[in-house]
């Protein structure tokens, strides 16, 4: 294996001979709090492996453009190598998490329509939330790409919705990464994985925290953390299966 | 005296005979920090009560409609009751505050358009930052009340701004409050004074706290705050009976 070209907090990236593509290998490593609480879930790193390449290969049959190019190995994704965005970008369909702690709004309350936010990638200021007018200042992105990432999150929200309806989950809210590869193009790309989305099951009580499916489990210490990545898993391989078989 | 309707951390709101007149008395307690830091500045009340009353004036000449009606006291001014919506509309022209704490700009920087900027007036929620889409998602206000909010604030940002400058005193950023009338029109409400400003005296040097002519002297314990509102005053004063003899 070449030298790392860069290890985050979940994944390790790795060149490979064409400079236009990369190798991204998923840790077991997981973080919460920006990096304050640290632990390892088993399996995670291939589970979110395969979890994601299905999602990406998912969306670009809807015609989103991803950096996925295919899975070698149980761990690990070769991707288009793409610019990062240092921005979050979180589309919420219920209120969870750090929206209902700033605004007061209840878990759970279903929001009148997707709500689709940003926030800078900067682990040194917390990962604040950014309004358009700071992201413009800050020249993270310029107006062109900012309604471009508004309209892919949303139509790509459309997409996962339905998915993961159809495999009885709830998609609360995710959080994408985009990239922009040598031509300038907006391409879908880290990750979409329990660790990045917030599922709810939809055969658990409203009330219950069994219903958590995602890394919740492990910020909150909800315990079966593993069984449910796993559980994420299994359902959205045979909901896929039955997506293509279809076609 | 009657009764008070409400007591702030700055004034007392106190009823009149008509119900649609209220009367507002300006105190010298200093709070910052969501009032976990407080103090007293002397003679605050009436600067701050002598300062608002002309600006609010000077607006009104410009056709912007504010609560003001007069000046009965040294402390105390009539205003046209409303209804405050619970937004604080911040207006910055160049970098200060908690905007550098959550983007790293430095403070200085010189923006490259007016930044106009909501806050949730909730302080168990120590007033976050909101953007748009959760204005209306908490509705605080409607679509068409932002734009209007967005429209004045720049409006009184171009007046407040050139006038300032006429007094030697650069407008680094401010905070508004609007509230509806009866007939829900928006008009500019609260106070516009070193309270709710950022004022850098231009005569001072730029790498210099001497500059500071505002609130952040009791934040930041740079002393001599009596002073510095009391210059603030004198220069306004003055350059407002210039606009007024000029009319």
């Amino acid at each position: 294996m070449e030298q790392k070209l860069y290890e985050g907090k979940a994944k390790i990236i790795y060149p490979t001979d064409n400079p236009n593509i990369l190798l991204t290998e998923f840790k077991d490593d997981a973080t919460a709090f920006n990096a304050q609480k640290r632990g390892t879930i088993e399996q995670k790193g291939e589970i979110n492996c395969k979890i994601s390449s299905v999602l990406f290969q998912l969306l670009e049959k809807q015609g989103i453009a991803t950096h996925y190019i295919d899975q070698p190995s149980a761990k690990q994704m070769r991707v288009k190598a793409v610019t990062i965005l240092p921005l979050e970008v979180v589309v919420r369909n219920i209120a969870a998490g750090s929206l209902c702690r700033e605004t007061g709004l209840e878990e759970g309350t279903n929001l009148p329509f997707p709500l689709v936010e940003f926030y800078y990638k900067k682990d040194e200021l917390g990962d604040p939330l950014l309004t358009r007018d700071r992201i413009l200042i800050l020249n993270l992105a310029t107006l062109n790409q900012l309604e471009q990432l508004q309209n892919k999150a949303l139509a790509i929200n459309t997409h996962l919705k339905t998915f993961f309806n159809d495999c009885k989950i709830t998609l609360v809210d995710f959080k994408l990464e985009f990239g922009l590869d040598s031509e300038q193009n907006l391409l879908l790309a880290d990750e979409i994985s329990p660790d990045t989305c917030r599922l709810w099951d939809q055969s658990q009580s409203e009330e219950s925290d069994d219903r958590v499916m995602d890394k919740d489990r492990f910020r909150k210490d909800l315990g079966n953390v593993e069984n449910a990545y796993q559980e994420v898993q299994t359902r959205i391989l045979s909901q896929f299966k039955l997506t293509i078989n279809n076609e």
